[in-house]
């Protein structure tokens, strides 16, 4: 079995693949413990999907992607059919749903935690396998229902430690920007390579200011080497409704400046009265903004305001399913990035409204809507803000019962087992080293108790004796003046020898002192 | 994004791939946390590897595979290496120890739980993603550290609810089979082709009877067809050392019968006296037997006896990283196969000493050791058994909020707002059905409580009120003899008018009849 050194298989991982240790699994346990705790008491039920699934079945929503495979890890299947690994949870809900439908109740609340897969290109924080924690209501074509997932996420993120005012649930609805489209469209067809132009002039916004997005709405454009960009050929009056999608009003004397009413706007009912009165959004964009007006309603009457749920016309979320709402949960507090300048902390998570997917495997169309979190981003944003959730899962080692003796290994396997037998983890050393090697192991494993047993205490006139050695408080006094008035006593409470039958009481003891 | 009828796709998973529901998700989840519990108790601490790996580090160690790939699903990633999903975790946890070999304490106790695959023709209850719930020592050579993995997959079973004597761990060693083919090379060189023949004849033995392995091992076997199979050309000398193996002496009247001596062998001390007796297994199979004497003591010792770890010389485990003792975990107790006929449950994990696995990474020798429970045999035993573990995670839906006017959604909203606030999962009804269908809704949900607020509730001259109705209790009514002396006492209490401030301790009081 063991190779020839020369033929040695290098020990690592493909990039993108992490291992996780014990802190980062008892962190990641603990969030999502809290979450799925939120999600149950809205009523939201388990459920789990293979990770492989027919590539057809998960359909291709990815935004664009540079690579061949388009963003999934495919194979095929023996009978020449395509699978690939989940690259979300919402595509496999989606075949869930449609596969289980008559038994289902109706609307359906799942949740539904896993990872999922990109084949992308993986960078720092990145990775090409990465976990989901997702809710979704399926069939229920309510505003109510997005209302819910968002007053949900909000409880969400405070469940687990992140302060109202930390954070903000950002609500948009896709049927706003495809109601601009509708609406340049009326004054004559709008092709989708115009529209693209459109789309990404509206892109271009923070690069190329007001008046360069004009022009690659209108005429087109001439940049500082001359280079020329074709323009969307749009009225000016078609342009002049874009821009004040944007946020600026034609201005005879200065070009466009920023619409001052929008910047005076806090309340929701006010953004969405913006974006009714200011902006002509066409039958599709107005029924966006009603949708938008009844998730700020609901939210609002059940306390949720615009500091917590805000309507907020930049929100666009990269998969290509969504057909209303959109959410996305951010976190506003500040983080400094790897220059050390103060960043907000950004996107956790996210969703949205995506009535057609189902409808991909069913006659009859079957509304949906739901949210995503992302389990490492969020897990990173707790750290951060230290969040208590994260504090209760520390433990420490095991007991470690030291050998002393190696052909009496019967015997300290017994105090192990009389250790188990009482609800306390501990373990008998099995490695070769002698006893300093052992407290070290015992170290490393950060526990705060060994038991030591050597011939002095076996044989003890008084009957068998142990050694109990407080391994915290033992490295304290380590470091300690031994002039001290209270180091002897100390000492004796760091090391104690006691009979064997009160070996269970005593490392309960020394195990209390440091919390548990 | 909705597709024509005739372009609709299958909703439907690939051949060996399932989904889990909520009662299948909570079991399996109570069943792992019962297991993770008792590796904790032994001082095992987590870790997590990603279901990715490179081919060439996961190694080819599967039992032998009709499929091309060999059992596992491979891909190659865009610099053209192939990657593979793991079809176990003792190689991805080799894999891990050497690429973290440094700051691990030695030796390391992991436990690592999750989901591996195999591209195998998938059967009744064979899937193709599965999860196991691994242990591992990685750094000790001790037959302690086996004999701890043993005590443990033992104490993993009773916590889970199985009862002692409905399961045995039985113990081999890879040295036996190893050192009785090193006794037999003495004689001579056996090459692989015979060995492959002897280990064949071994296996037939259920199917040929003594005397058939007898002609395999040595001239060959001519069966009733008239069909010749060549033998392995051992000896009588050789064939009778093997035959004695197999439980059989050579009698020269009845050619071979089996060993009176061992038929009334019970103890492991026995078991291991006569294979040392009665069998040649050259200085391999010595070491192997002294191995297996320390684990009988060790756990004997610890009062784990032959009635739960008992050394067994038929195990044998599929996977060929295997050197030294090998475990398997069996459930003893009877079950109807598809016939109805009673069988027994069978293996519900194993494992076993792997020393060569993580050299194939690394210079020098890193013994290790480890025991693997399959997630859903196990928990299938768990139900054949009613494991109370399964019945703890039963629970109710949430109470349903119905909703009878639409147009106050604001207000049923705050109602489950209250709840939800005071712990209670509960929900409005999202749907599009009216009051009778909200209730068969949750009597899908399995919910216990539903509230109901109308226009006479609304608007009650003493306040606003809600009904509060017991789901269950209603649904017992409803078969009930209307002339009960009880029956209106019981109506009252199923369906009761009370001020919407009482909504919160009413409810309670319905979902505390049912017991939560």
């Amino acid at each position: 079995m063991t190779d020839a050194p020369t033929s040695r298989t290098r020990a690592e991982l493909p990039r993108g693949f992490i291992d996780r240790d014990a802190s980062d699994i008892e962190a990641a346990e603990a969030m999502i413990a809290k979450v799925r705790e939120v999600y149950r008491l809205y009523g939201f039920q388990p459920i789990e999907t293979p990770f492989v699934e027919f590539t057809e079945g998960l359909g291709k929503f990815l935004p664009d992607q540079d690579r061949p495979n388009e963003g999934v890890f495919s194979f095929q299947d023996d009978d020449e059919r395509w699978l690939s690994l989940r690259y979300d949870l919402t595509a496999p809900l989606a075949r869930y749903v449609a596969d289980h439908f008559e038994r289902l109740p109706k609307p359906f609340r799942s949740m539904h935690a896993g990872w999922v897969f990109r084949n992308e290109k993986p960078g720092p924080g990145r990775y090409r396998q990465f976990m989901q924690l997702d809710a979704d209501t399926v069939g229920s074509s309510s505003p109510a229902a997005d209302a819910e997932i968002c007053m949900m996420a909000a409880d969400c993120l405070e469940a687990l430690g992140i302060k109202r005012g930390d954070y903000v649930i950002k609500v948009n609805n896709r049927k706003i920007l495809d109601g601009l489209m509708e609406s340049l469209a009326v004054e004559g067809d709008i092709d989708s390579g115009r529209r693209t132009v459109v789309l990404r002039a509206i892109d271009k916004l923070d690069r190329l200011g007001p008046s360069g997005v004009f022009q690659l709405l209108t005429g087109g454009r001439k940049d500082e080497s001359g280079a020329f960009t074709p323009g969307a050929e749009l009225t000016n009056a078609q342009a002049d409704n874009v821009m004040r999608f944007l946020g600026f009003s034609a201005d005879p004397v200065d070009g466009y400046k920023a619409d001052a009413l929008l910047a005076q706007t806090r309340s929701n009912a006010d953004r969405i009265d913006w974006l009714r009165n200011k902006v002509k959004l066409g039958p599709t964009g107005a029924a966006g903004l009603s949708e938008l007006r009844t998730i700020a309603e609901l939210s609002g009457a059940a306390g949720y305001d615009e500091n917590r749920i805000l309507i907020d016309r930049s929100v666009v979320r990269g998969l290509e399913y969504y057909t209303g709402p959109v959410f996305e949960a951010e976190l506003t507090f500040e983080v400094k990035d790897e220059a050390g300048r103060p960043v907000r902390f950004g996107s956790v998570g996210g969703g949205g409204r995506y009535d057609g997917l189902i409808a991909r495997f069913r006659a009859e169309p079957v509304p949906a809507t739901g949210f995503s979190i992302g389990v490492s981003r969020l897990l990173a944003a707790l750290r951060a803000i230290k969040s208590p959730i994260l504090q209760q899962s520390r433990t420490g080692g095991p007991v470690v019962v030291a050998v002393l003796d190696r052909d009496r290994l019967a015997e300290y396997q017994k105090l192990v087992k009389t250790l188990r037998d009482n609800g306390v983890a501990a373990e008998m050393y099995l490695g070769e080293g002698g006893l300093n090697a052992q407290l070290k192991y015992a170290d490393r494993r950060m526990s705060r108790c060994a038991v030591i047993q050597g011939s002095n205490e076996r044989d003890a006139p008084g009957g068998r004796q142990v050694v109990v050695r407080d391994l915290a408080l033992g490295a304290e006094i380590a470091k300690m003046n031994k002039d001290r008035a209270d180091y002897l006593e100390l000492r004796r409470r760091a090391q104690m020898t006691v009979p064997e039958t009160e070996l269970v009481p005593r490392v309960r003891e020394v195990l209390a002192r440091s919390g548990g």
